[in-house]
């Protein structure tokens, strides 16, 4: 048995009470997270249960960890991106809440590979993860507490694309819910959330016009197209680059320019990579690309665009604002990094914003309640979460929105299930 | 074995040269499907093969039955509406292209069903189906031949729901190909092609100005999202009804206003139905319309719209201007109703533009050689269309636009199998 | 005295009832002229004022000569274009309203200056113009009638720069009101009419899918800034080209991509001119456009496109649809140009629609009533409409919508008359 | 004489460097100032003449003092918004660029009224105005320094309508330069400028997510339409209200649901005011709007919302953001008011972005050039900025983002001036 004190590993206690304001605040757009918190309070579905959760420390997963709190778990919090804890919601959710968090902005590679091993010391029986590092590691490293794992629940696009992996080589073994699959996630979270907080990220940083510029998006899935989206809707002439035969024609019919990054990398003014892949900007772009371009990445990782390479090139960096940097390169021109590549929407801005992340985090915990109920059931493998359980999300957000809508009468039901009737 | 002679029932044979010149002009925008027909003349892989195709006989249309002739098949065509026959389509493909057709514009419902019977006569090894009837009526009143049948294909959103309920009525005991759920096809074709021509089709009915009017589509599927997409991009403020709590609040975060159609009914301007179900408006609704309310559906079958209740509330129909009624109504108001509720792009306008059923009718002209090739391989029930061959047309559609995309390079390829590497 | 019995020069009268129907339907869009001609038909501010109206003939201007007619004068219609006229509308106006009308479509050159000839007959007191030609024939050839004239009103772009560069060139000696110039015409006729009208005669003269095309629209004034604007609405990838660099950077804000016709013509699939000016199309252009470009015009006059040029690079011309030729050229590509290089919304659909064309009608009424009103009191030169008769324009078409508004209270109306309160 | 030895009220002189950065960060997209700003230093065409400037000290605002002190005049800086001041900037101002500030942020009104006081001890010639206070106050005040004053520039649509006022009653008695009118000040700053800050202030102040809300925007001029188009761009439902038809109309038909602010306080999610005018969102509104609307302001001055009113009906106010507070009414419900009613995209964001006032500047800069050129032969009264001017800002624009456009040859000259020819 794991006894959990209060312990915890935050940049500074005394910012509480900013966070607690913040996180109050953000509670007000997750009315779904807010249902499902009481019902778990009520109904205490992960009653001594220990779970670890791996996120970006924003507002918002203060709810989702709350909640989960509220269910009963034995939970504990870890950063999944060094650059993404917000610091007062860190601390209030050790001070107001009482939930051990480890985590603070800007800590190092060593201090988070550290904290994913506290994390996996807490004995986890649910992983709650957002690019599948602490999974990851547990199957590489803790075979010995597979035993005691119930299941994982993944959220990124990322992650779900390493677990499919690892199911492929075999040592998936057991149950991992594609959080990310709902359609309450991926349609909203993704594309909305994504969109909004990538060009405030940008805005935040910069402080530029986007209208009129050209920004090149590298993906068009659906963070891609939230993103591509919002830029035009902001007045940028938008570029789009792929390499999926099928999104490249959506993104052309969507009335964006299409071509390959090396002909973007020419003309673009900003650039935005999306793609979950690595180096999708590099050296070959850099020397092309405009003088004053400005880089950054809103995919997960940050391994899209290749900072080597580019400080390779480069005779020299300074910061020219908050987190945004100039790269002096040797071909006299300048390329600015926004973030130093990281998530840009959460090193300049603030995340998603909460009303996407209230159907997000719903499905997350959610899933955990799912993985508990059906443990046992469950094949080792990736799960989607059931269609029930995201459509009742989705009721529950327009309820909560005050928006009705029609629903079926007899009549269409019947029509809906028959198939003699034609013409 | 049998011999089909040219027989045919087309309005009038005299109409062929401009059929054939509508045809021509058309091709210039299907540079897929011609590819796909030069490679079938040369390797004839439907040799022998009896096909009936039931579609809207339309310039595109004419291009998939070149193209299933070209490849060996004994075909022939039926339309899949009254009212979208285009009749010098028709009378070319018998006279320039030696095709059987059976088809006329405004053909009554005995004369569709007597078609019907002829594709039956036929004796089709393959139904190439557009909203199931082909294949329902075999079902049910040709069960000796099923036994000739190799499968079916199927492109639209209504056929496969029909085919759905057959599978689990148990009655579906041959392979049937679902053609639109190729991302080739329902991404473009339900999406782009359906919101252009939708409007088009309106428009051409009406000549009115869309700014400033209140449009409300019913349904945000993939139709319903290409009709309010182009219904905003044309200046008209868009309401959307659906049934569906996802599609509802994807709706809502698309910026449109979401309500029940007992609300958007006393508001709207114009009303379309995109549902794939019955009596969407209904005389609950015409109650409560303005005055001059223009009514239309975009839908595959002529039944969302109720009009016997419309009638039955109204002292006189009128035309007011070509494909276009006003109901008086009993309440002193009137209601304009476009092609008799039947599919408006069709009925007023051309249908999709070739450009989008270029990519839908290759995924039809290759599903057909798909069931062949593996005759005997496929079980009972709805196959997709191979991921391969949906990549393989956007892959040519993308070539013959002439634009050129990225492909993942070693390193990227290795990234995404691998499942170690994280933040 | 001119005695004005009922002559006429139209196509075919026995097309009169099919044209009242249209004139009948487009009158429900246009709540504002009918409101101004029933007070015309109590008032008769216009009683036994001669009138020539020189406008496209359609069922909108249908409704300008009824109200006209109404108002107590002897009016008669010519054709601004000859490939404008509605040949229906025109028997329709004849046999069912009384009004002389002299205009077919496809009238030759020599028949259209012929009309301009009977049109000078009718000795006007008004010339309702459209481009300037008829004033510009009276102040050339007719200098004895100008005594006779009260003065004359231009509601086209084009037409005021010919009157500008008239009272330039000292021959303008009598009062022009400025039409054009009415927040409640240029606002919405040239901006939402020719924007939709365009696309719409592209769309039937061609059939073609717009998502994904390139279209390229010379000139970004109102009738560009439209044209634009839709384009983007129904899904295209638009350029702009322009003269004038402040026009030309507002293009770049709204997120056009903005470069020279040189670079343009290589990359565009349509092209769509509306600048005022001639052979913004010419020879240099054709040589570098892709094989199938389509060329079409929505400026005033058919001189945007230098088909001279076209035509001497060309080894022949076939119609490919109705209204649009295929120019075969000598580097083995081929230009498509719709309506002749004509107004592309008037040749290929019917114009700009009733709703836009409602409050600029109205404006032309309403400036004949100011002309005969304030006879004798305006200088020569070039007038606007007053400002409370373009509010009075708009507030009575809000009130037609159904649409409220609010108004200032004493205290806003008291600080927007101060200057001393501040920060 | 007045002797101005480096005087100032700034809040730390210790915030230089950071100030510094920023304002050289702004400067990169700053590049038509630039130009002006290095001719200026060439020329000298304000030596030893005395400017006070009046604006919010922003990074932009910097730039636009650095080319006024480089073309040799003698100029002081003062707030125009008690906070809107950036107290790095005014610091940087001070220190790098010996430029005598008197401003900070939240200073109150007696410190910003003792600054125009300052402004006016400095004995002004021209006088750079943003909102017309230190011209109000010295026609009132300082009557015997006019004969001082060559003129005075002024940006803001309020000043101008103040500086009607004040024609209209008889005191403006010199020169005032309307560079809000000029086109490359107002289509940008007030358009694609407030557009982008003013959501961005209110992301900023909020984070919430915007897809999906109704945002109210009361008034369509420039501003309210480039915050609609923004508003609409990153997916809301906008609705605006009005006063003028006009511009009613043209909200309608760009899409917008358009209705009293009487019925909007009932269904807006989110609240901008953008209309010039006093208490535009007043009590009976707040009476009616959904618990948690948010309300703010993005006009010139802080009396669009009447705060008063609201604070009347409220039982208490708390901070519940940055820049963000909530009040809790009466009803039960609560009203979140961001940044005091105050601009809410220079209170809560960095104001206008540097690249639209890049051009507003460039106009002020070449205002004052134009007064000091012109001393003594501009009537009393208003003047516009000279087209040439306005062009020529325009071309160095184009010029410096890299565009090229088109330029009439002489056969389309001779066209655009000639009368004669025609159809």
């Amino acid at each position: 048995m794991i006894a959990t004190a209060l312990k915890h590993e935050v940049k500074d206690l005394s910012l509480a009470p900013q966070g607690k304001q913040r996180i109050e605040w953000a509670g007000r757009e997750m009315p779904v997270l807010r249902q499902i918190r009481d019902r778990f309070a009520a109904e205490k579905p992960l009653a001594g249960i220990r779970v670890v959760a791996c996120c970006h420390i924003t507002t918002e997963t203060a709810h989702l960890a709350i909640a989960i709190k509220a269910a009963g778990a034995d939970a504990i919090l870890i950063a999944s991106n060094p650059l993404s804890t917000q610091d007062d919601v860190a601390a209030s959710l050790v001070v107001d809440y009482g939930i051990p968090v480890f985590a603070f902005r800007g800590e190092d590679e060593a201090t988070y590979k550290r904290h994913v091993q506290t994390a996996l010391d807490h004995h986890p029986n649910i992983i709650v993860d957002d690019g599948c590092d602490v999974v990851a590691t547990m199957v590489q490293e803790r075979q010995d507490q597979l035993s005691e794992l119930i299941g994982t629940t993944e959220e990124t696009t990322t992650g779900i694309v390493r677990l499919q992996a690892m199911f492929k080589a075999g040592v998936l073994t057991f149950p991992a819910v594609n959080v990310n699959d709902a359609d309450t996630k991926h349609f909203f979270d993704n594309r909305y959330g994504t969109g909004q907080s990538t060009l405030d990220g940008i805005i935040r940083a910069t402080n530029i016009l986007l209208a009129g510029k050209t920004i090149v998006v590298a993906g068009y899935g659906w963070c891609g197209k939230g993103t591509a989206m919002r830029a035009r809707g902001l007045g940028a002439n938008v570029i789009v680059t792929e390499i999926d035969p099928t999104k490249a024609i959506e993104a052309v019919m969507d009335g964006f320019s299409v071509m390959t990054m090396e002909k973007a990398a020419a003309v673009g003014d900003i650039f935005i990579t999306v793609t979950g892949n690595k180096h999708v900007i590099r050296g070959e772009h850099f020397d092309v690309m405009k003088d004053g371009a400005i880089v950054c990445n809103s995919g997960h990782f940050d391994i899209e665009i290749d900072l080597k390479a580019l400080a390779s090139k480069s005779t020299g960096v300074s910061t020219v604002r908050n987190f945004t940097e100039e790269y002096k390169l040797n071909n006299g021109k300048s390329v600015i990094v926004i973030g130093e590549g990281r998530l840009v929407n959460l090193a300049a801005a603030e995340g998603h914003p909460s009303a996407v992340m209230d159907m997000s985090f719903a499905n997350q915990a959610m899933a955990c309640e799912y993985l508990v109920k059906n443990k046992g059931e469950l094949t080792p493998g990736i799960h989607s979460i059931p269609v029930h359980v995201d459509k009742e999300i989705a009721r529950m957000k327009l309820e909560a929105m005050g928006i009705q809508i029609d629903s079926l009468n007899a009549d269409q039901i019947d029509y809906a299930n028959s198939w003699t009737s034609g013409t």
